[in-house]
């Protein structure tokens, strides 16, 4: 759909004027006369963003907005407050309350349109990264955020020295952070391995004037710094530099001079909220190897194990360089299982798991493919050294005992193993599977604890 | 580390002026003076970004360029040709050899960097969504572009329709893709449900001057379009707003008039990078989603369950609902799977769950938590209704027949349920899960096929 805009005012003239401006812009408006009203359509209807006004009979913006922020269902809706009065008290509040951001009326439009797009971007952002299903929090993206604790990094650019220490004397006044004085081109040298501001705080004027907006565009495309916070510096009146600079990314931004307990709180609302995408993007990439991970052991899964063999087997033909795969059975596992518990059986297979992952090469594929059942691959191997290592495992299991959990002693265990050897082009991975079973189905019925080769490769 | 671009020229003072402009820039600047250097440094440095001169003694741009984007190990790497010649034939081979863009001599400084930035942004973002990891394969993100069948939606939009219609034409002769015609208004109501243009070429000046960059942001902060390439048309020698087209986004660039070979292959180029990141999307989205569920079953999994059941109980607590918890555990299962092989259990724990989740809720939890384990929690549910419940799900199992795979008959099956209630603030889920663990056992020593309650809930 097309953005959402609900406009709060008792005024009717000032709704209807809002109403032909956004709707100039395409956006979809709806109305509120009032606060309450405000409140159930947000609520009913989801907005992307509400126009807020000050002042209302029934109850005023402040309450309006800090409900809105109390409420799970629109907390994440942004709101602009709008008002008539001028002084940084009620702006104060309104960043209190939560606002998003705050402008004065009459409403220029250059301005709050690029405001608008600049929020509806960063809530789209956050919703696609946020799933929006039950599997974020699984994956523990609702978790607390431990990091709020941490010192935020803020680094401070502007045209002389001493304006961006004038600042850092401001701001830390009011906010905990670490505030560091940097230039251009030490925030361009910075590198993606060392610390990285989680924030930078820009004079929209460098060198000259326009060059901090440079700056921004030339930190979003950097690998070290695309992921970090901007706030602009505009000076008060720069209508277009100031519409430029969100609709070139800026996170946020502020007219020049900064009044030091509002630009402390905007500041703190970015940290937070690049805390909170940081641990989204990284609960992602924790969320991916789930997919693929036996959450027992952590080894592979058999989702992961069979396509990665079958990339081992096709490599091994292009190469003419063999390779070996085994399948590996605990020996009579439900035994353990049912003489000492579950438990007991994890702690078994966590072991076994284990030693696996320590004696074999980085390039060698180990997976838990079934319960008691492990899926070894090792590229670039010939019969007598896979032999050799397939031995070598067996003996390794059977000489270290598990230690039951809860002090309840310890066991010995042994394993079976099937061997075959992929060491001709156009090896099937089902025949290679085939036959490391038929070779562990060998072992087991000689007796156990033994390692087969199936015959044809022996 | 800061951007590192390759600068490729056999002459010296060209190198040396490019090296001096991208390190005012703050870019790390590696240099070759030949075609076969330029293939030796990319391969061992990876650089970020290669600007490659077209004539050069040993080794032509065109054949560097098709090398290098024909290397693996090379072919993500940007590539800006750089020529003295102006004419469209050398561009359109510099783009067929695989060049992301082609720059005239002497090089205009602000229009390079915009390029330079854009292309490095790009780089990122794929980057980022590409995993480097083994991951990335298993979860499908390296499989053969399907959708590069599909045909393209471009639409087009000019200040004039008759200018949009004449590129219409133009581009139709050269370029398999559905094209429309569209105006500002139109694509800015475009909804998220319907179907929404891959690709967006946008003169720079519709209804005035600029107003197609304020489009090209207003696109990229709406749900529906953020994610369309965009190509803006800018007049030969707007050089301000071809960089500023590419610093708010635009994915290329072309002067009017164009020509429609060569825009036709920009398109095309486009087009597939914005279906492989589509794609890119789409398997992160799955991936997340195979962390959570069973392979077999394709219900929740283990590692979903518990937390999610842990949120169920605790807002019963909250709400003073009961909710209902149940263990269902197949009978016999063992004997099903050494009768009639692994397959035909398979097939009764697939049937078993499309019965689960066909009877149950949509707020319910079913979950695979075990071999042939299943729990199941019934939020805001009474014991009369979750035993009523149970009952059925124990007699619909029972009275559905498995039908065996390859048509070796059919059998049947049943389950025991155990079931307990939370009723009170405070329930733990641990005491939750032993209850009706609990319950379960008692089904089973009563003779199977039955549903238990635990005592104190009964």
């Amino acid at each position: 759909m097309p953005g959402k805009i609900l406009v709060v005012d008792d005024v009717a003239t000032n709704r209807i004027v809002m109403k032909v401006r956004l709707a100039e812009a395409c956006y979809q408006v709806l109305q509120a006369d009032g606060g309450l009203a405000a409140l159930d359509l947000a609520r009913r209807e989801r907005p992307d963003l509400i126009l807020l006004d000050f002042m209302m009979a029934d109850l005023d913006g402040i309450e309006v907005c800090r409900r809105l922020k109390a409420d799970p269902d629109t907390a994440e809706i942004p709101v602009i407050m709008v008002t008539a009065a001028r002084n940084s008290e009620e702006k104060l509040r309104a960043l209190q309350a939560g606002a998003e951001e705050f402008l004065p009326k009459p409403l220029d439009e250059l301005t709050l349109l690029a405001r608008v797009r600049s929020l509806l971007r960063a809530r789209e952002t956050a919703r696609e990264l946020a799933l929006r299903d039950g599997t974020r929090r699984v994956l523990g993206f609702d978790e607390p955020a431990e990091d709020f604790a941490r010192k935020g990094r803020i680094a401070l650019i502007a045209a002389r020295q001493a304006q961006a220490l004038h600042w850092k004397g401001a701001l830390s006044r009011h906010l905990n952070a670490e505030l560091t004085v940097m230039t251009r081109d030490g925030a361009l040298a910075l590198s993606d391995g060392g610390p990285v501001p989680d924030l930078f705080v820009i004079s929209a004027d460098l060198e000259r004037s326009g060059a901090g907006l440079r700056l921004l565009t030339d930190l979003r495309s950097r690998a070290a710094t695309r992921h970090s916070a901007v706030l602009m510096v505009v000076p008060e009146g720069a209508r277009e530099a100031a519409a430029m600079a969100l609709d070139l990314g800026a996170n946020d931004l502020v007219n020049s001079p900064f009044d030091g307990p509002e630009m402390a709180l905007r500041l703190a609302t970015q940290l937070s909220r690049k805390y909170q995408s940081d641990r989204l993007r990284a609960s992602v990439k924790d969320g991916l190897r789930l997919a693929v991970t036996d959450p027992l052991t952590g080894l592979f899964n058999r989702r992961y194990a069979l396509p990665h063999l079958a990339r081992i087997v096709s490599r091994a033909g292009e190469t003419r360089r063999p390779c070996a795969v085994m399948l590996l059975d605990m020996d009579r596992f439900k035994q353990v299982n049912d003489r000492h518990g579950h438990a007991a059986g994890d702690a078994v297979l966590e072991q076994v798991a284990r030693l696996l992952s320590a004696e074999l090469r980085a390039v060698d594929l180990v997976a838990r493919i079934g319960g008691e059942e492990f899926l070894i691959a090792l590229p670039e191997t010939s019969l007598e050294i896979a032999t050799a290592t397939a031995e070598r495992l067996r003996l390794q299991i059977g000489e270290t005992p598990v230690l039951l959990p809860g002090g309840k002693g310890v066991i010995s265990v042994s394993v079976s193993i099937g061997l075959t050897l992929c060491d001709r082009p156009g090896c099937a991975v089902d025949v290679l599977m085939e036959e490391a079973d038929a070779a562990l189905y060998a072992a087991k019925a000689d007796g156990r604890n033994k390692v087969t080769i199936r015959n044809s490769a022996a």
